[in-house]
């Protein structure tokens, strides 16, 4: 399969530039019978979409799906589902300036070395912007497996900077415009943000989501466990640099006495593993995390070369994040749920048959 | 495609069990007239292999690796590889009193629940000895990569509990049994070693991969970007619990004009991305970092339920690794092999027409 | 990969019913620099569209294409190529009447036993409407292939009913509406299908491809065969009922000294294997041959059942094709097209690195 | 994916070549629980497995399967099945004077454009001696689709050059070396190949095979139907020109009044279709029918050319069938149940959720 498509039996195709006509994607494998209008997936669009708040880019875009196949008398039908979202606020011109440009930690450079040329429009395929088909797609993905199974995938700014929620609140996320979960950090959210755009510069994030009521079992070994599909599929989000599962990077200092959870017959007593052991949901929270860069289109100057390899200035202008953690929060909850789709779809279609298994612990999903 | 193949155009199939007959694997899509023999592949595979050291479990295992098919004449002849490892050491009656309790940590619960029962012998498919099939598949795409465009690839133990390796040298990796690059650290980590054995406890690990010479333009976007492919076969082997390029994790806390790699007519000044721009290789070393869980394999008592829900005590006794970490060197390596490799016959599909890529900066590949 | 998505380097993936808002499709793959625009696709979808002649379905449709991504400055950009047609002429209410009816010969009784219920408005996904997508996906590959390999994809309709084209004239298909290669028939033609339409009824065809100029080599074996592709893609069209390549059926009866084609320094001096030998292109022609049903929806009057299972009387009104063969020729050329540039890709990626091929034989591409 | 794997949830990928050291497989996939053992497998093998009549190769192979993995305590686990076939009865030295020469008709031209150079004992890759190990993932799919929805899988010799089998007696089919299904033709059929081998000549035929029990509802629109996976995997058969289902090339002269098939309140009164409507299975019976060339492999003196590109004669000596329709019965059998089984998984993960599906017709699956 080209790059263009993730998931085996719930697979999302997408397309669209920056500053093409249009975004769009096409979900495959939908199970039928799914009660699903746009105005479902238009919740999730708009918690992503630019220009709500002074602290992301100030571009307009209504980012209004349209569904154009797939759905007959409001419920899927079991076959394609195709989606558009046509852009409306391109300013093309404001890249004129870059076309010969390589911006520092963008991807300028290595699209026109991959493909000889490049979309130069606002990063063309490589932009962020592209992330808005997917969180349509993780919509239909979400309302299915909360109906179906009741699971609930919800996402959070853990870290902006040096500040970090020290407090989870899951309803406080749905306040503010940072979807912190920790009220008590909201002024100095607002207070670091307005210096760092005050300064042009951009900082990073970590944003965690956390999936409840995940049935037990999902997961392919051995490559395609569920941590590994769900490495893949956060890692492919814009700026991701780093995830981790459970404990993360902590474990690297952990004794095997310490990290290991308990079980009871009441259920696990701890959950240092993140919800996935050998590969596989064990029915406790899914507990994910990833890191994001500092966006690099900033305006403070800097050193690069033109495309014909000459030394040059550079100051991005144009509408930028100056954190793209930020808005990255719904896009990692929806890359959860089109994994955990996937991957509820490949378990159900092998693990029917023949044996039956094992009632889970009480407490577990 | 089913759980146990990775890769699309270079794909890797393994099959077998800690305690099975025998752990085979089959590498489709190896590009034709590469000379290799068995003796390639076993340079690898005794790196990985058990009982080397006494920081590592005392199965004895020659893992002597049989090429079955695909080769002729001391050349791949571009069909499959077919690969086999017979297993010599087992002694699977180690395992008949944990056959009803689920191990905390392990795969035991998770497996029973999704396909109703499970091979217990040594973890059967959950065990770590599958990814000796894993190191011998990466050695072909290793020795492709080397021969064709010169890339290396090379991991070390970059810390182990709280021990750091605070130097690189990767000569050093190669004479230690604990692939570590820091030569002064070598006493503490002994010393470590010798206490944790002591308390029947285990330890975490990162692991640091780096590969150089990486041919520029690898990497699909925007599901299949190379860090993504990457953070999805390196989160696949056993106990990784976190997958980060370059800065990873710090870059929660820097500034873009921090991150950002200055590119220069002589190259990039700085390598925070890890070589990887907008998923795609920069020329740049590929800088990965994986985090490994303590083995939840100890001898320290711990609380646990049998598989019919009672209440037991767990001491897991047997041949186990006190930190899965150190053997988890080659492993990883070979899993940065095998997705370079795919995705370097992945791009040459598709851009070998048309256009002609820009010549790259000096000092990239 | 779900159902709607062919292809493993260049991936077609599509989307719409017959009376949906919109058909759509994503081309995953193609390689970057390639000048296409939305005229080129359609000439080919002009060619499929319907309500072009008397012989073919009275719907009005302009099949209009627009290409909504993936192309910048009138150039592929190597990512994907979002594209969609907007239905026009829909008369749903047509169908009303066969709600709660299963046309025999139809999938009315397989997609409501599959999915549960179905969009019944004119056959919704199960409708040939669905293949204009493929036109316009397969004229991107027959440009592609036509321009960096000199290949041309020629069908034309080799027998409708009992009257069989007994001369092929390529030049002469473009010149009436049967795709017929045989002037001398066409007023048999004219005059079956006056009698066909007058009686209601319908009747089969068979179409044939010619592939010429096709490079050496393509093709994967052993399961992904040149042939075993082309029969997957030939069979995926509505209505066919059979694939063969080269002597096809005929070969049945053949002797090995009969069927074998001699090779020469000069190049081959028969084509019995229809351009493929053990599944690999051989620079011959590829001839591939399908037979298309009569379509079920005629206004001979049948017996059937309704969806809780009685009896019922059935007459398909609406605006049908005739003879579906008829249509299915730029459908056909557009299948081979998008496979061998999958193919074409693939061998690519596989086959460009250690070993050099031989020269082909003069003659032979 | 590379080309040596078939099927998407139900996946074999197979290794080996005619004079190589073993053949093998890896099925993935399999739900967990199946009882199977390497008897059950033998079965087919067997029938498939050269040596056993006067009319086939005169080549000795046990074809003793042995499973290496995925089976514990006699039932499958639900992981990776690896097994192997060694090679005995290999005489490499029979091929060293065709070393050099292009058979015509074999895939010895193309292997050499294609990869550059060949594995010439036996076809190497190229053999149908690699349909042994489809045979035995067949088998297992056979069994789990027998024993789970009481599928019956069929095969038999229709026609062998000009001597057609008028009736089917499935029954007969065992009792015969040629897996014929009418014990009158038997008499001739041994006349014309006692004819056959002294002229040193080879013959085409048909096979056919049926599926019975099929649950309806298998096929994934659009690209992905049960015909155009299964005319896939039938293609991917070594000699196989033709596919066809139900009346196959047949329907090129029906009207769409005389193919269509009636549905009664008591099931399909015909079976036109050959058990399948828009791609999807109907419950009636699943009837496929494939052409096979005669083998090339033939004594009958023949021109060709060097791999140099010089004229010269060649006589293929060694050990054939003279006519490989014969032995081709167990494998096409094998690739029928591959596919089924891989369509029932995949149907069964996407539908299994939300909507129920409507009770099928009385005498349906």
């Amino acid at each position: 399969m080209s790059g263009n498509t993730i998931g085996k039996l719930f697979t999302v195709t997408t397309f669209g530039e920056s500053h093409g006509t249009a975004l769009g994607c096409i979900v495959d494998g939908c199970p039928p019978g799914l009660e699903i209008s746009e105005a479902d997936l238009q919740i999730d669009l708009d918690r992503r979409k630019p220009g709500t708040s002074r602290y992301t880019t100030q571009r307009r875009e209504d980012d209004e799906v349209k569904i154009l196949s797939g759905v007959f008398e409001g419920k899927t039908t079991g076959t394609a589902i195709g989606m558009v979202i046509y852009n409306g606020d391109q300013r093309s011109k404001d890249y004129s300036n870059i076309k010969d440009l390589y911006r520092p930690g963008h991807a300028d450079y290595t699209y026109d070395q991959k493909y000889g040329f490049r979309d130069y429009r606002g990063g063309g395929r490589s932009s962020a912007r592209e992330t808005a088909m997917r969180v349509a797609a993780g919509a239909v993905a979400k309302k299915y497996l909360k109906q179906v199974h009741g699971v609930e995938i919800n996402g959070y700014l853990s870290q902006l900077g040096p500040i970090r929620a020290e407090t989870v609140d899951l309803n406080e996320v749905h306040n503010n415009a940072f979807f912190c979960p920790d009220a008590s950090k909201l002024e100095a959210l607002d207070a670091y943000m307005r210096d760092l755009k005050k300064a042009g510069d951009s900082v990073g994030a970590e944003v965690t989501v956390l999936a409840s009521q995940v049935p037990v079992g999902l997961g392919e070994p051995v490559f395609d466990r569920l941590d590994a599909e769900l490495a893949h599929s956060l890692m492919s989000i814009n700026a991701v640099k780093g995830v981790a599962f459970g404990d993360g990077f902590d474990s690297v200092t952990q004794k095997g006495s310490e990290h290991r959870d308990t079980l009871t017959p009441n259920g696990f007593t701890s959950n240092h593993a993140g919800g996935v052991l050998g590969g596989i949901s064990s029915g406790q929270d899914i507990v994910a995390r990833i890191a994001l860069k500092p966006t690099s289109s900033i305006t403070v100057p800097g050193e690069t070369i033109t495309n014909s390899g000459e030394s040059a200035e550079v100051i991005t202008k144009g509408r930028h994040d100056p954190c793209v953690g930020i808005r990255a929060v719904p896009i990692a909850e929806a890359m959860v749920a089109i994994t955990l789709m996937d991957q509820l779809l490949r378990h159900r279609g092998q693990n029917a048959g023949v044996s039956a298994p094992i009632p889970p612990i009480p407490g577990q999903c």
